[in-house]
């Protein structure tokens, strides 16, 4: 993979002084047309050897473009706020909006590579780590982003004289590390990891640039050339191809039972149980989320289900028994102008609690599966590949130590009805029933299509859809605490 | 100030619970009609001393109130995200926005009274940092922020009581800390302290509301009414009130001498010197900002300026000495959706580098009181109070180590009409010269007086301005290096 990296590129001072004004000026108009069309993101990666001229690359691009319109990301240590999230958190809000130019020196494959490296993960770990790479990054291409990777090589001979090179030079001194030298007594095990991960990870959309470092101005060339021809490519592009659907339709059974039909409605509690119950269960929450232990943890609750099932008034009975200070309440609506520059699930990300937080989404990222689907909101391709990346985003949630609990609340049509009734009698503003309930209504079949695929694709060990009987809203309440209750106290 | 709060106020269940249902009802429609108007956010302070049910009350608020549209904070200590920025950040970006009410459990108060409480601040530490707490608050109600602070308040015998009983109780043992003890142990310094804390900063707009604590129900009850009628009473004002204006006028000198027309536009560099002392200072800049010294500061730099005095060009020469990883330029455009939900100076807050770190800002909070006042995008009432809170703003970016820098680039008219037409006969659409350029141009007076008002009212020790002369951009561009170069040199 790094034999043509190895060659000796090199290009003279006067091609590449010749050369620069162009590309410059090419570049610069380019990036103001990023800027004014804002229909994507550009993303660029420099990653590569040590002492390869990262730095240096990534300085180039800002002069050579508009740096006003430039974001540029190193990543160190992480924070403690990044810390308390999983560990994409740092990496999608550095995300740069549409219109922008998000320049990485350090990513998402830092941390993994430096791992397998130094022989901390074995390489399934670090197949692993790759295979949740390369989805994150079909997510950014498939949400429009053009994704550029450059890996910078130096062969070992050559690595070893610009170490010394730079250790020599007073100026430069600083630049070599003792970590630089330990790691280079490892260059041919961070060789393979290398050759291992660029080939896990080049996709059609996300492929890897391997550039030779060993002259500078060949590397900055072509870097700039490249950055330069792709992004040229899509801004000429008018109108992005349709993305291909990447999931078979789901089956409708022949017999029409599926899981929301198969559930009994007609389960209630009475109210001296439900008192008692509440009361027991309220208690028993408020305890555990003041456990030490649920300190390391904490939850993400999804609340979703039919029009006037119950929603709010579920949340309500969870939240009496938390700590207000440690529990949010995100009320999903219409994304705002900053989320809509973003992937689709960067205004979730925003909102993931801290390590021993809760918090409880009130509708979710299922809107893409459901609402969005529904009323054609967004095109096939776009929800279809949606339960893949939902599915990924909450595996990271379960890993990085938190609860995932996801509730479906479901009433049959009769009850729907009756309460929408009930609604529009009553003089409380608050319990107003607007025309976009009676529509959804109206495509009941459909939504209950929906929720059916949603269940069956994204019901998985580690964040489980619970489906709850509303139709009697003391019996849904119960069994929502008493599940919440039963996956914390198994997380402890 | 805490006599009437030790009468022993009650309530008889009786009263609080006949009381309560319609209470209830009168707040969620009160805080639907704040959701549905997004006219202004409501901020909630609960404060007070230790073991007077501040956290019951705020799970009472969340209760009563529909939790979904508050955000409750509580305030530990710091993260280190927090840390390496002003003190205030952390309250600035738990701001609730227009239409959402927040709920802060811990405030901008809780440090510097217990610092006071606990001996280890005095009293003019203490009488400096509510006169800051006082003009944070100023600003937000001027934003039209509904401020309540309640402070809950139990006499010396009833809070060693209430730890007493909530020590003896095996459910509530966890709540009282050695701590807890520790500060009863001074209670009658802390007493004075709030005293005077509450006395210096109950405002007409932001007054301290004290809140006997002994019985729950008068505690829940008095907080719960003062919050309804207080947003009632703010919602059904229709129009807000004009805010008066509160600074005089400026006044014009008699002479028509100003600080811009007494600058020597005059000023040249030759191509030579200049490159020598670009290479040198930009040489110098590099080491500067990667001295171990400097990851304990950073720095904020403004750029202001007439249109086309070469803000752009002079900003480059700076990050292209910087490493781009710590470097980050913020241009300032339109405020978005969800900074027009926030006070005038959030979005440049939000901001705010991390300590070590650089922002270059490419216009600024200065927008407020040149284009926003010349154009009247703002009242006069608005622009007036900006100086004051711009001061208070940039004095607290220093207090963190930052440097700040600010540079007024100024060019004569005849120069400015010769770069726009220059600007217009290129091709490269990147100088494109808008209208909002002419229009601007236009008012090339009202501009000066606004830049002489702004020099003379925020040209401050600790974050001076620098008028940079550019109508030769090789002199300008080394002045601004030259300045940063010795304001940097003076803080390692």
């Amino acid at each position: 993979m790094f034999e043509s990296a190895e060659l000796g590129h090199r290009i003279p001072k006067e091609t590449y002084d010749a050369e620069i004004p162009a590309l410059r000026e090419a570049l610069l108009d380019a990036q103001y047309d990023l800027v004014a069309a804002k229909r994507f993101p550009v993303v660029i990666l420099i990653a590569g050897v040590d002492g390869a001229g990262k730095s240096a690359v990534v300085s180039t691009l800002n002069e050579w473009m508009d740096p006003r319109h430039i974001q540029t990301h190193g990543f160190d240590d992480p924070t403690d706020e990044e810390r308390q999230r999983p560990f994409m958190w740092r990496y999608w809000r550095a995300l740069p909006p549409k219109g922008k130019v998000g320049v990485f020196d350090g990513s998402w494959y830092s941390w993994p590579m430096l791992e397998a490296g130094m022989g901390r993960i074995d390489q399934e770990h670090l197949d692993q780590d790759m295979q949740l790479v390369k989805r994150f990054e079909q997510m950014l291409t498939d949400e429009g982003a053009l994704v550029l990777k450059f890996w910078m090589h130096l062969s070992k001979d050559v690595q070893r004289k610009r170490l010394k090179k730079l250790e020599s030079d007073p100026a430069t001194r600083w630049r070599v590390t003792e970590r630089d030298w330990k790691h280079f007594k490892r260059y041919d095990r961070f060789r393979d990891v290398a050759e291992r991960a660029l080939r896990l990870t080049s996709t059609a959309d996300a492929t890897w640039i391997v550039v030779e470092a060993t002259d500078s101005r060949y590397q900055k060339l072509t870097v700039g050339r490249l950055v330069l021809d792709r992004m040229r490519a899509r801004l000429d592009r008018t109108a992005p191809a349709p993305a291909p659907v990447k999931a078979p339709p789901s089956i409708r059974p022949i017999d029409e039972l599926n899981l929301i039909r198969a559930m009994d409605l007609t389960r209630r509690l009475e109210r001296p149980d439900y008192d008692r119950q509440l009361e027991e269960l309220q208690g028993k929450l408020a305890l555990m989320t003041r456990d030490k232990g649920f300190r390391r943890r904490g939850a993400v609750l999804v609340f979703e289900g039919s029009d006037a099932a119950g929603k709010g008034g579920s949340i309500r009975r969870i939240t009496q028994a938390i700590d207000a200070r440690i529990c949010r309440i995100i009320p999903i609506a219409a994304p705002t102008e900053e989320e809509r520059a973003q992937p689709y699930l960067w205004r979730f990300w925003r909102h993931l609690p801290r390590r021993g937080h809760l918090a409880v989404f009130d509708r979710s990222w299922y809107g893409r599966v459901l609402v969005e689907r529904v009323e054609g909101f967004c095109s096939e391709a776009d929800w279809m590949r949606a339960y893949g990346e939902i599915n990924d985003f909450e595996a990271q949630i379960a890993k990085s130590g938190a609860v995932v609990a996801k509730f479906w609340l479901a009433i049959s049509k009769a009850e729907q009805l009756r309460r929408f009734k009930e609604r529009e009698a009553t003089s409380f503003k608050r319990f107003k029933i607007t025309e976009e309930d009676w529509r959804n209504r109206r495509k009941w079949n459909a939504y209950e299509a929906a929720v059916c695929d949603m269940l069956d694709r994204t019901s998985t060990e580690i964040a489980p859809w619970t489906l709850v009987e509303s139709e009697d809203k003391l019996h849904g309440r119960i069994k929502i605490l008493r599940t919440l209750c039963d996956r914390i106290e198994a997380a402890l």
